[in-house]
């Protein structure tokens, strides 16, 4: 065997344990028994322990040293595997074990303290996972910026300066956006009644299959935070029901299937190896954002759905297709960043990504975040927190101790402007299909142009490979003007 | 760190991998999507690979030589973790991965060949799965016989002399009684009707409740095979639902609700340890038989069960407690073994230990064993086998490359029936407790006489510690000839 072929096949091992770990923290999420909690968490580190060894075994550095890529897709392995390598040896392993064995127990008390609207419950824990996550980010920057060190892992190229900039254009637009959205004089009604709970996930498994989500290699579930995991032919999703708020359910699936479909979509010629898996969480981002609003969030995909709804749930307060749509995409004040409106979604993003940022940089500390939160709140958003489940525990993310991840769904954003630009130009006849339930023709487009080439290419090049041109937030911009200005009558 | 610490600490490691892969195999029986059975292969394999790893690494041999036991647990913890190493260097790496590949595929092909009736389907799997279990018996055996070396995996210190010669003193017994019974003029009635699958699952949960199964730190879920999966905090039952036969649900629950109680009733201290499990699979089948046989059959329990039944499910056929009591134990021709009443129970197990030591030892081949179930079935039962889901394709265990494992059952049978003697003699009123559904003086006994000591002790000294006397099939065959001949009046 040659040095690359041994590699390879270590490397194989390796994401197949990979996916071992992802699975577990999908059980965690839908199935394991709460008492479990402890010993998952001890689990979770020993099974960290064994893939901290793995990505740092010095094997690795020897066979990279003499593997010779024969192609493209050779040559992209070893990009993948040496920044792995070179980003895993910064770390200790007990730290690495640590921080997934208190990661694992956070969740847990996250899920509790939000229930229970307990900041107090939550704060020390949270401090806890700050202080090993900075620990880890110091070890990374070796004396760089940290926070961009850990923003790396989730999206290798992008940094604060970057993101921070982009957020800089496009704030100003979407902020007068948003004033005369609010101000105008035509303003969508909201749906009335409830929406029976069987009757929400019967509709959620339509929508799943209405973008090509596939059964026999997934299945859909329910959890506290909607979310996709795992990869090739075992891709799992959750979303949410609130017998009030279908759209709630609705679109938290369309998202995951989004992010579902792109790893379902990747070559299987990939499957367990570095390029097997989607290539960021902004490039992630941009699939499940694009199903969820530029496709599902359509005039035509909606009327479909209205009609549907009708079908399925009698009168629900709105005459018309025209009004369902308008409805769907209502911008209202309001509290949680999962069920915000287009307009208003990424400045959700920009006050998390300054928070986390002082987080990591020691500028803020645990004890002070509600109250910095709240006051960031009210001057973005015109409103006062009113609970802490509206407020700082409303995201998961934190206690998993996902720092630097939050930008990456901005940069989902953006690059879905981008490619819904693209795919508009290309796929003509695009909204006939949708207006009859059928995403196809556009979620082929997608896995053809760019979920079936995995991690082959940066993630830039790989949005730039499916557009045509090089990606930036103007597409988005662009369409957020003309879709609300439309809606609202500006 | 002394050489016992630090190997302690290796070990719970270890312990917390294996708790991983059990969980993989729980999900797979589960949760699994369909179409992941081939990468759960090898997600299966890469986790094998470390186990085994870890199992056979060098530096366990070093502590050992070094390590010192300060007292009886240390001394047991020692003793487990010898036997394990030493049992695991002598199979190579590859073949142990080999075996976790080749049995995860060929569950899937076992289920689906089970649905089909299709023999032809599984047998190639199977005779690959019987070639790699004959390759690590010969590892095992080291000149000894391979048989025995795979038995000893789930019985240490069982073999099948010993077996052998308990089944040549049980058989007449067993057969005469079953003479009796099946001639006997008076013949217990089956329930009739349709008993919905909803109902049921709410009864099966009452029932786990009843026998004192830890919700907090369990779950029941569906399964073509009903399993119990898990140690200390998670430990995870199966049961399946046929709306015709509602006694197939609920002892399939009770049985799994004996090994989970089992494995949650361990001393906490042992938690992750080689104490944390149950000690064999002979004494793990003695606690799920005596919930469900000598407890949840016994004419108190059934009494409780009649009217929880009338009260769910309205008439079925029987009119008072004492025919349902006999209805429940009733003793008909059959083809399945989970099924089996407790007088032809032991029959199925000998016919399987005789099987299934034949293909390991190479005297039958795969392609002939269809050919010799029936034979055998016909001549120990006297009914020909009407289809292969009623024959040779009714168990997973070999498809899962569980050679050596029936005869535990058997063993647990007879570990059962010296247990309740002890009981009854230590616990009086028991009756009058579970007349009101109420397990709890039973359960209570057993996990403090036998369940919290987890793997201290040998299995046989296990229960000769729990009883105060040395076990054999003694008490068990009493047991069934005063059980049965009241029932039939003989």
């Amino acid at each position: 065997m040659s040095a690359y072929d041994e590699l390879m096949a270590f490397q194989r091992e390796t994401e197949a344990l990979g996916q071992i770990a992802g699975r577990l923290g999908w059980d965690q999420e839908t199935m394991m028994p709460r008492g479990a909690a402890e010993q998952r968490g001890d689990e979770m580190a020993a099974m960290e322990g064994v893939l901290h060894a793995r990505r740092t075994d010095p094997r690795i550095g020897e066979w990279l040293e003499k593997a010779v890529a024969a192609d493209e897709v050779a040559a992209a392995h070893l990009r993948h595997i040496r920044r792995s390598y070179a980003r895993s040896v910064k770390v200790p392993a007990a730290l690495a074990q640590e921080i997934a064995r208190v990661t694992s127990v956070a969740q847990g008390i996250w899920a509790e303290a939000r229930a229970k609207e307990d900041v107090p419950g939550f704060l020390p824990i949270l401090a806890e996972v700050v202080r090993l996550r900075q620990r880890e980010a110091e070890c990374l920057a070796q004396g760089g910026d940290p926070y961009d060190a850990l923003m790396d892992d989730y999206e290798p190229g992008a940094n604060a300066a970057v993101i921070g900039a982009m957020f800089d254009r496009m704030r100003p637009r979407l902020v007068a956006l948003r004033e005369k959205v609010l101000g105008a004089a035509r303003q969508p009604v909201a749906v009335q009644g409830s929406f029976g709970a069987e009757a929400q996930m019967r509709m959620a498994r339509d929508l799943a299959t209405a973008f090509g989500y596939d059964w026999n290699r997934g299945r859909l579930d329910l959890a506290v935070h909607p979310f996709s995991s795992g990869s090739a032919d075992d891709v799992r999703i959750t979303t949410r029901v609130v017998e009030t708020e279908p759209f709630n359910c609705f679109y938290s699936t369309i998202h995951e299937v989004g992010h579902a479909c792109y790893e379902l979509g990747i070559d299987p010629d990939y499957r367990l190896t570095p390029l097997g898996n989607g290539v960021s969480m902004g490039v992630h981002e941009s699939q499940s954002r694009i199903y969820e609003n530029q496709l599902g969030r359509s005039r035509a995909f909606t009327g479909w759905m209205f009609s549907q709804m009708r079908e399925r749930f009698g009168e629900f307060g709105i005459g018309s297709a025209e009004a369902f749509y308008a409805s769907v995409n209502r911008v209202t004040p309001g509290y949680i960043r999962t069920e915000a409106d287009e307009v208003q979604y990424n400045l959700h993003i920009m006050m998390r990504f300054d928070l986390e940022r002082d987080l990591i940089k020691g500028k803020l500390a645990v004890r002070d975040l509600e109250e910095a939160w709240n006051a960031r709140f009210l001057s973005d958003f015109g409103v006062a927190v009113d609970r802490p489940s509206h407020g700082l525990l409303q995201d998961v993310h934190w206690s998993c101790g996902l720092f630097g991840y939050f930008p990456t769904y901005s940069l989902g954003n953006v690059y879905a402007g981008c490619l819904h630009r693209a795919l508009r130009e290309d796929v003509p006849g695009l909204d006939e299909a949708l207006a009859k339930g059928d995403a196809a023709p556009a979620t082929g487009w997608l896995r053809e142009r760019l979920q079936r080439h995995g991690g082959l290419r940066t993630p830039r090049e790989t949005v730039a490979h499916a557009c045509g041109f090089e990606p930036d937030e103007g597409p988005l911009l662009d369409y957020l003007e003309a879709k609300f200005g439309a809606i609202y009558g500006l």
